[in-house]
């Protein structure tokens, strides 16, 4: 306990403080949800808050070319740094916390620290990475993947938003892509994200420790039949690919519960999507998840074998392709051992990618999940209570003090 | 049989030359299909085309002051009038006959009279009826509806288009809306159309008399759930609904079925629509239709209960509601009898909406359908043989003998 738990100087107290400056920042008046697209207005007034943060700390903010953030307590030029932090922009109309959370918790962390008159042995970093969300160019952990060289900042640059904007434009320059002078002086990272189920509701605990990212990927599916009159014709003369796109979308949901795994499809689109036609074409998204490749494989197998049988019965064609697939993140287990212990925490997996999973391929990697009361998240009702908050940043804190003190 | 059937002057090579005149118009060269929008530019040239047709056979054109062209031969101020003729627009990417064939039969059937040597006692008349489709300002029959008042003009004048555009500013002027005037010197109304169905391949017919117009509708389903993170939300947690919606798709197709109707869910809009999100609403269109008002009143009915109960076990909440409703059309029994012995034709039923359909209400109405060989409609694979539109050609020729001549 390095601060009070409670009155005007409380740690709840301090980060709601905090988070009130933060939280109009690209919020929809309609839905209540945020609209921080990477590199736009909003997110670019993220970006200038974090630079005045790190500056009210005398933390010199360091640019890896990518459009990622790094806010420095320490040599930069030290080795064995411990980074942490997270990323500003969100999806369409997301919640606060997703993000955010992450960097406020960092920065408070780092105070907690200080209050306590800790002084690190090893540089601390708080990162803000850009595009996380892939919402506005398409490609999740974009930044990430630039700074480990995972995407090629030739093709990173060509990105294009749906006005047109390509990454380079927006970032202002062409990304530097990997950079492993950087990248070299990491000795740890560590990503504090608020729950985006209900595990820890169910545990009744403020804070748990991640174990894996369960692998996961995309598939796209085009259900081709014969666009035709609504009116006029006879059910037996149609090839509906609208029957074989329902169809999938209930047997995914069906195998997905069978297995323990996920499977969504949430994304659709439809020739010529008129009332009165039957569509020529209707083209479907899977995302689909689980614990273990092998069930995310039987899984898309057995969704795959059951719309081809259902195409047949439809006189459709259908055609199943992989558009991403992202294997199976182990999270360094001696290091989410040794911090559950220390924080008397649970560990979970989890279903959702993050920066942490494109960085632990190449350090020593953790993260930290908050409660989330709702489980929702990517939604305006994504929330956490203040006092589970400031327990992620004394948990945070903790993590700190035994990897860059010790 | 008034001009021979085979050779360089032979009805089908006639048609096959007025026809070729039209064609190249407005057809998208991707597609195939046609893309003739009422009052853009293609079906300006059309109309265009119409004056041009009606001029070098020294038949006036009448504007109604709603967007309709009627080509007169007689006297334009006589009652008692045949009407005759269709429309020059299209669905998106549409057959080339749906409409067209209507006016390039009625000018050859008109040719086949003076070849023949016929004088009609009745004035005879052509007309091309604007926005049948309602592909443009989302009211199909706008052109019939004004004439008749079944649609008031000051409604139709703020009818937009998916840029803006008014109906009055395509227009050129506020429309005039109905015109006992005109409406009542019509006697009546022959509609010749291609078969959007393959019944006539079945009997081996190349012509058809229809009865009646199927009542038909569009009800518009909205689902709504709980937008969440598709990779992290348990399957148990879910209220998603896509689920619903596919539910509803499939469940209309089989109800349908059961009934000898026709349901189609051709149109779908999806919110957040990404891959990554379970969507929080999806809204769907039914459109369904059958032969008696009972048998579609029980498909929506039977429809709307199983998809409230699935709504249910989803964790969704569904609203129907019917945003276009048209009874039933029976053609005058009399008339159709009479031309179907007079051409020796079978009489069908269709599911399909005309212009015919809306004056029918004002004046004895018949439709002569022609053979489709693929049955196809609002497609680019609508098609129709030279040797059938030229049967058509003389059914309708032997019709406004029969009517305008005795």
């Amino acid at each position: 306990m390095l601060t009070p738990d409670v009155g005007e100087g409380s740690l709840p107290n301090r980060f709601r403080t905090l988070w009130d400056e933060i939280s109009p920042v690209g919020r929809d008046a309609g839905s209540g949800g945020y609209l921080r697209y990477a590199l736009t207005g909003p997110e670019l007034e993220l970006r200038d808050w974090f630079r005045a943060q790190a500056d009210r700390r005398g933390m010199p903010v360091v640019e890896d070319g990518n459009g990622n953030l790094f806010a420095v307590w320490g040599d930069p030029a030290a080795g064995d740094a411990v980074l942490t932090g997270s990323h500003f922009d969100s999806v369409p109309h997301g919640g606060a916390y997703d993000g955010p959370l992450g960097i406020v918790s960092a920065f408070l962390a780092v105070d907690e620290l200080r209050a306590a008159g800790v002084t690190p042995t090893r540089p601390v970093l708080v990162a803000a990475f850009v595009e996380e969300e892939g919402a506005r160019f398409g490609v999740p952990c974009l930044g990430s993947r630039l700074l480990t060289g995972a995407i090629a900042p030739e093709r990173a640059a060509e990105l294009r938003d749906a006005a047109g904007v390509s990454f380079a434009e927006a970032l202002g320059d062409r990304p530097a892509g990997a950079r492993p002078d950087l990248l070299g002086r990491l000795g740890a990272f560590v990503e504090l994200h608020v729950e985006q189920g209900r595990a820890l509701v169910d545990v009744d605990a403020p804070v748990a420790v991640a174990s894996a990212i369960w692998p996961h990927g995309r598939w796209r599916f085009d259900v081709t039949g014969e666009g035709n009159h609504a009116g006029t014709t006879r059910m037996a003369d149609r090839r509906d690919p609208m029957l074989t796109y329902a169809f999938t979308v209930l047997a995914a949901n069906k195998e997905a519960r069978l297995r323990g795994a996920h499977a969504t499809v949430g994304r659709v689109a439809v020739e010529p999507n008129a009332t009165n036609a039957i569509p020529s074409r209707v083209t479907g998204w899977l995302d689909a998840r689980a614990a273990e490749p092998e069930t995310l494989t039987g899984l898309v197998d057995a969704v795959h074998a059951k719309v081809a049988e259902r195409a047949r019965r439809d006189g459709t064609e259908v055609t199943l392709t992989e558009e991403s697939a992202t294997p199976l993140v182990a999270f360094d287990g001696g290091l989410a051992r040794r911090l559950a212990t220390l924080l008397d925490a649970p560990v979970l997996p989890t279903g959702a990618g993050h920066d942490a999973g494109v960085l632990a391929a190449h350090l020593p990697t953790a993260m930290l999940f908050v409660r989330n009361p709702t489980g929702v998240s990517h939604s305006p009702a994504e929330t956490a209570a203040d006092e589970d908050c400031a327990a992620g940043v004394r948990a945070l804190a903790r993590v700190l003090t035994e990897l860059a003190c010790r």
